[in-house]
């Protein structure tokens, strides 16, 4: 039955689950597009216009805590941090960065779209 | 500048958009992959569970004003309503089902980020 293959497959609500974090997507596409995969904290804080520093490090917790980047800790004075993405992080940039060719192709239906929601 | 590229590629903004509306990506996955690219309301419906009609109705409205599907009713007693996939809807549903491979193929890690977040 559809109605069960759809429960059965929980891909888009997977999907779903990692766009409803806002900022965990575009972590991964600035660490990705402009970092080559590496980055430090206020590095990542600047590329990032409307993160606060709180939101940002919950956010980079969260995803060491399921493997999409690894933090390591330089032993300077003072110490510093940088954020790496993981094989599993790399993977999710790929089909991410065809979606972002999509929008960027579609970038006038998508922002009638954008101003109709917005009216609704 | 890093800042000002990211501010004038609004590809990332665009997608979020698009997902932050929980049903539209929904709406599309199914029509594709279920129905073949047309479907009435009421299949649709039954496809999604836990979609109220009301939100179905008013996702579907602002999906066609927005070019992602047509609208087409059909002149039977009782009128039958059905949405088609538009040429644009189909171009979105392309790298969002490589999403969802992916996400088929990370379910494991995926879901211990949703847990992990749930937490948080």
């Amino acid at each position: 039955m559809a109605d069960d293959d759809w429960r059965e497959d929980c891909a888009p609500r997977r999907v779903l689950d990692l766009f409803s974090s806002k900022w965990t997507s575009m972590i991964l596409h600035v660490l990705d597009a402009q970092h080559g995969g590496t980055a430090r904290t206020g590095v990542l804080q600047r590329s990032l216009p409307g993160i606060s520093k709180k939101m940002l490090t919950q956010t980079l917790r969260e995803m060491e805590a399921s493997g999409l980047v690894a933090r390591r800790v330089h032993g300077t004075v003072p110490p510093a941090v940088d954020y790496t993405l993981t094989p599993l992080g790399h993977r999710f940039v790929e089909p991410l960065e065809l979606l972002y060719g999509w929008a960027r192709d579609n970038a006038d239906a998508l922002d009638a779209f954008a101003a109709r929601r917005g009216k609704g």
